[in-house]
Formats: C-alpha cells, sequence, structure tokens
C-alpha cells in the first residue's frame, strides 16, 4: 500500500497580507493525522482567479487528496468554485441541492435570499455537496487529475463541524489508509538542541529508526516529539522515551505539553509544599506566571516585586548596608531579599532574583544581562550568577524561567546540577 | 515599471502536522507592505530535501523575491542550505564568516562550538551572510534563477530582528521598488470592532474613498490600519487619522504599535509620578507587564501579589473583620488593598484587583468571571466590580489591561468613562 498524499490549498488576501494568522491549516493537520495522514505541502494565494486554477491543476497532478479551505463566500473575491470548475473544464451550474441548502438557511433565519447568496450554489458541474451545518456556503468535491479535491469554508468553526462530520469520515471510507500514526511529546529546558542531539548520538547510538525524533524551540523550552508510524514501533517507543527522558533528567519539564510554571505548581502540591518569590530584574513575571495556572492559590500566597532599593529595604528587610555596599545586584542582596520574603510569607521556599535587564542600567563590573539568582529554603538556600546577553523582555522570560526550574529541582530534591548553571555562569570581576 | 513577485517558502514539520500555528508569515507580509510589496504566493513543505530543493527551483523561476523562513539550524532536520546547494548546483562549503560569527556566538557564550553548531556554518557556495544579531545561526542571500532568495530562522525574535535590520534595507537598496503603499497603525482599547465602525459611518460620514480602513484583533486590544496607495491620500491622510483619534478619545493606547503598559509608562513618565499595584486575582500580571518595558524604574517601585487573604493582611494592613464581612472579591478589600499598597510603597497612583479567575472558587453570588478593581491615588479613589467570564488566562490579561487603561485614564484627567465600564458592569445581588 503507497502512503497516500495530502496537500492544502488556502485562498484568501487576508491570509497573504499577514492581517490574519492561518490557524485552519494547523487543525486541518491535526484532524488527519488521527487518520495516519501526513500533509506534506501547502500553498497559500491570494484571491486570484488565475492562480487559484493554476495551483489546483498543479496540486491535484501531485496528491491523492487536497483539500481546499476559504473562498466559499458570496462576495466576488470568493472564487474557489470559479477556479475548480476552470481547472477542471466544467462549466459552472446551479447545484439544486446547494440552493435546496441555502434557502432553508436563509427561511430559518428570515433572510430573503438574495443575489450574493445564491452564487453560492453556483458549482462545477459533476461535483457533490459537502453538508456545512452552520454556515450558509455548502463546501463540494470534485475529482480531477486522479485527487479528490474537498473544498471547505474558511471561516474556523464551520471548518471544523465539515471537517469532523463529513470529510474525516468520507476520507475514511474511501481511501485505503495506511496505519496509524502516533505521537508523543515533552518538553526540556535549560539544554540546547544541538547538546540533546550531541547527548542521543553518544549515549543512544542505536536509536531505532523507525522512531522519529524531532525538536522544537519552543522558547525558552524545547518541545520533543517522538513520532512512530507502525505498531512494532508504537510498541518499542514507551521504551526509548524512557531511555531519552534518563539520559536528560531533571532538564525535562514534563510529559505532553506540560509548562515550568505547571510543572512547578504539580511538584509543589504533591510535596505540600508553598512558594514565594522576591523578584526585582523580572518584575512579578514568575508570580504571573505560576498563578496563571488553575489550582495555583493551593502553593502560593505572595509575591514581592521590590524594583528599588528602598523597597526591598522597606518590605524585605534587605539592609541599607548591604545595598550601599555590595549594590543591589549581588549576592548578599539576593540571599536577603530571598530570606525576607521567606518570613513574610511564610512559605517553604522561595526564589529571589535581582539583575541589569537593560537597556540601560549596566557597568563594566556589572554588565547588563548580569542576574544573581538566590532560592531554596529558611534552612538551606543557594545562589547563582548567570550572564544572560539576551535583551530585556527575553532575558526577564529567561530569568524566570530559570527560577521557577532551579527551585523545581531543589523541591525535587535533584542534585545533578542544569548544564545552564555552569554554560552561562557569569564571569565576577575579582573571581578566578 | 513592473511590480516585484514576491513569494515565501517555509519549512518545518512542526508547521505541517499542526504542533505549531506560523505566524511569521504573517509578520514577514506586514514588513514588506511597508515596502509596498505584496506577497502573491507562499508554500509551506515539511523538513524534507527534495521536496525543498523542488520547490526551491520552482518558486525561484516564478518570483522575483523569495524569502525561505525556517531549517537554518543545526539538527538533522534542518536542511535549508543543502537543499537550497542542491537546488542552485553549488557544493556546500564552510562559510568563514558564517563560522567567525558561530564560534563568536559560542565564546560570549561559554559554550563550546560542537559538530551540530558547525553545520551552521556549512552553506551553498558563493552566498552571502545575513546577519543574526539574537541567534546562533546566519542567514544567507543567494541569486537563483533571476530571484534573489533570502535565507531566515524560523524563531521568531531571531526573525524579526534579522527582517527588520537586515533584509528590508537590503530589499529597499537592490530592488526597484514599486509606488509607495504607506501604512499607519493605532491601537484601541475596550471598545468592539463593530462599534468603531458605527461611529466612523456616523460621525466620519466623508471619510475618504482613497484611505482604507482596517481593523485587526490584536486581543485584548483592537489595531487600528490606516493605508494609502499614493500621494494625495498620504498627504490627507494624517488629518483623517486625527479625527479618527479624536473620535475614539482615550480609547486610543497610542500610535504604532504602541502597547498598554508601553502607553502608561510615558504618561507616568511625563507627569513624573509613580505607580504601584495590589494584586490578587492578576497575581503579578500587571507589575510583570510594566516592568516589561525599558524605563518602567523611574515610575516603578513596588508591586503585591497579595494571593491568600492572611497575605492581604500581613502585607498590606486589608482588616481581618473586613475580609471575614465581605469576602476577598469585595469593593471594601480592593479599597483597602490600594490604601495598603500606596502607604507601602509611597506611590502616587495605585491599581487593586480582587477576582474569581476561576475554574473553581465560583458562587452564585460571586461567579467565576467577577473582579473589583479600586483606581486611583491616596486623596482620590474609585471602583468598579466587572464580569469577564473569558476562561481563567484571559481573564487575567483582560483585567491586567482594565487596570492600566483605568489608571492611565485617571493619571491624564479623563473624565469620560471608557465604554466598557458600562459593557462589562457586574450585576450585583442586592442591587437593583
Amino acid at each position: 500500500m503507497t502512503k497516500l498524499r495530502v496537500e492544502l490549498l488556502l485562498t484568501g488576501n487576508e491570509l497573504m497580507c499577514g492581517d490574519v494568522i492561518d490557524s485552519n491549516s494547523a487543525f486541518i493537520a491535526q484532524q488527519l493525522a488521527t487518520l495516519g495522514l501526513e500533509v506534506t505541502r501547502r500553498v497559500t494565494v491570494k484571491d486570484d482567479l488565475d492562480l487559484l486554477a493554476e495551483e489546483l491543476v498543479s496540486q491535484s497532478k501531485r496528491a491523492d487528496i487536497l483539500i481546499v479551505n476559504g473562498g466559499l463566500g458570496p462576495t466576488v473575491d470568493d472564487m474557489t468554485a470559479q477556479a475548480l470548475s476552470l481547472a477542471a473544464g466544467v462549466p459552472i451550474v446551479c447545484h439544486p441541492e446547494a440552493l435546496a441548502h441555502l434557502e432553508d438557511w436563509c427561511q430559518r433565519r428570515n433572510y430573503p435570499l438574495n443575489e450574493p447568496n445564491k452564487k453560492q450554489a453556483m458549482l462545477p458541474q459533476g461535483c457533490d455537496i459537502i453538508a456545512n451545518e452552520t454556515g450558509s456556503a455548502p463546501g463540494f468535491l470534485l475529482a480531477l487529475n486522479g485527487c479528490l479535491i474537498y473544498t471547505t469554508p474558511g471561516v474556523p468553526r464551520e471548518l471544523k463541524k465539515m471537517l469532523g462530520n463529513e470529510i474525516i469520515p468520507h476520507i475514511r471510507a474511501n481511501h485505503a489508509l495506511e496505519s496509524d500514526t502516533q505521537i508523543s511529546h515533552f518538553g526540556v529546558f535549560g539544554i540546547g538542541e544541538s547538546t540533546i542531539q550531541e547527548m542521543v548520538n553518544n549515549a543512544l547510538p542505536d536509536w531505532p529508526s523507525n522512531i522519529e525524533l524531532g525538536y522544537r524551540a519552543a522558547m525558552p523550552n524545547i518541545d520533543i516529539k517522538l513520532t512512530s508510524h507502525d505498531k512494532a514501533a508504537h510498541d518499542i517507543k514507551p521504551l526509548w522515551q524512557q531511555k531519552l527522558i534518563d539520559l536528560l533528567g531533571a532538564h525535562v519539564i514534563g510529559l505532553g505539553r506540560t509548562t515550568m510554571p505547571q510543572a512547578l505548581v504539580e511538584v509543589l502540591a504533591s510535596h505540600h509544599k508553598s512558594i514565594t518569590f522576591a523578584e526585582s530584574c523580572t518584575g512579578g513575571l514568575m508570580a504571573s506566571q505560576l498563578t496563571s495556572i488553575a489550582g495555583s492559590s493551593a502553593v502560593f500566597e505572595a509575591g514581592f516585586v521590590t524594583y528599588s532599593n528602598a523597597i526591598k529595604t522597606s518590605v524585605l528587610d534587605v539592609k541599607e548596608a548591604t545595598l550601599l555596599e555590595h549594590g543591589a545586584v549581588s549576592e548578599q542582596v539576593v540571599v536577603q531579599m530571598l530570606h525576607g520574603a521567606l518570613a513574610k510569607s511564610g512559605a517553604d521556599y522561595g526564589v529571589a532574583v535581582s539583575g541589569i535587564a537593560g537597556p540601560g542600567g549596566g557597568s563594566d563590573e556589572k554588565p547588563v544581562g548580569l542576574v544573581w539568582i538566590a532560592w531554596g529554603s529558611a534552612q538551606l538556600s543557594q545562589t547563582a550568577a548567570l550572564y544572560l546577553p539576551l535583551g530585556r523582555q527575553y532575558f526577564q522570560q529567561y530569568v524566570a524561567a530559570v527560577g521557577l526550574d532551579l527551585i523545581k529541582r531543589c523541591v525535587i530534591g535533584e542534585k545533578q546540577p542544569p548544564a545552564y548553571l555552569e554554560a552561562r555562569k557569569a564571569k565576577l570581576s575579582g573571581q578566578q
């Protein structure tokens, strides 16, 4: 059985000029993946009759299944039917079933059936209707050059219904489908794509060729994806996934789409522990990420955004003398911030950060990108200085991720330090 | 002068399988639009060497400018360089300038330059480097079939820098550009698209037909876009833009891509005033949005994330009796939170919020989506209760935007209340 070739054709000026971000094709791909079908190529064109007709001819020659999205509406820039009739060399005619749908649609809404609406019943001769449960424009289906072309509406909720209720069952019934593709994901933090690849090459040289290993940068994380296409591969995948997870250790955030704040909330909740944050350069980002997670109130009561020196002193009891002697971005100050926040909040664990996000405020001794972090409990805390010259917003994002990661490692009792603590270590003047 | 034909080629399995929604091509299209260039066709393919090479040949024959996005990274599924060398029939060689960039990149981060990284310096012979300021993989430029091919990284922030700093200026310098489409933007908050359109129809019925008025939902804001295509239209556009801005009043966030936190920092700085936040349901989001703006330290010293009742009392001096009598989500409590934060921080202005983000924690009397907001100064404060049943994360985003908007209106002395205070007003039990 040969693999079915599937392509997409999207049309719409709004998709070309950047006014609208295309989420339909991701949805279509995800639905097709449930049938083990993979979209290999997708073309997006503006609303131009010749361009559309040309693509329909070219794609129908390449693919077994072509899903066309958009251009079914009542206005002049909706020209999918016209383009397909041109591509197939058949006249465009009034389709009785489509007309009946439109009449019914308008009647039930007390609309008059106007000329622009009637245009939606003018379809390429010989096509079959695909029911549109939630919209006025029916889809339609036509074979061209041995390819089955399904046309679908651009409105996402109409597309979703039509795809799920009509097209997926039709493909299942009318095409000889290959087996079931299975995909699993997990996220990692604090280790680069190339380092991971090197670790896999070195430690798991016999990685099976039937398990595809993919990486996706999902800043500041990396999403790792394992894909298998047949039962033999499905069966061994859990084992190899576990080997990979073991290899990457505490760099793994969690299975599936688990985010760092989610993972931390889960770890804290399962240990019945609570957390607080004393944030200078991240300005509340750690607290806001944690509290974006439902259920975070079980592990979080208080956060302190202490941006100025005076506030570090008045709110967190950082000593004025320490600020004067060492400056706000120093090991001594983050340690006092941490212990101040732990004392004020009564939390079990805490993270304190103070750094120079930039663009201003840097010096030779303390450049933009330097951050001091203290983390741990009232009994046991650690510190680190990192150098992260990443630009203000990404610096803040990365520091927040580091803060959440370090305290998560601390809560689970991980002894091995993460790769980035060494790789991103700040060189401090006066140090060897 | 003929119109330049511009196409895009995107590569990445993650784009094909629906794991990632492509926002890069919208960004590229928007940037090219500033040069009056229109993307007419975009092809997206999986990471397959033959498929990529075939598209490069085919698109280079159709287009004058081809922008390739993705596939520049260090791993095996990054194959843009290899595909272009195949398409152009030139060998792939180590590019000294790219290697120097990579060496410098790794050195500055204290990484070893490993083999996967070195792969990023292996480029088609004869290509020119496009500097990547924010990432390890340089872009490159090669002419093929009379088409200039620009390759760019898939990581959005790397793409943005490279496009703005390198490619747009290069296109401007190296291509005969047709007319000057001019686009101007401004953002509005708290008023819907259809309401804006109705206001324009009523108050500005003689809106000129040569100034296109476009709307784009950029949650929670709306981005308004004015496009003109010739000198006559350019000349009158500032006048009409000003009429529209006057009509929308304080719903306008600011010109261009000004964000709400940016606008607030500017307003506070120009009034020499400072701000503080007492956040319960937003969990630090207002503080983190404000401090994401460079220069925010001039207007912000302290923020308080007081998630639990005990912390509202210990940190912000909210009375226990008030919490017991009225509950944490009440007018009385947000007023005390506001005054506590103003007193502790010494700030001129403050915003306090307490609400039910959900999914749990709601009741008949105080449903998920209810939020109380207090804002103002120690001398003069106001309160409002809104009902925003939007789901946890969007609820938090919207409440933060409302908080920043209300205090901005207060600082500039705007007397007219915003549209949403009435439209989103919570119906409270016991009220008429």
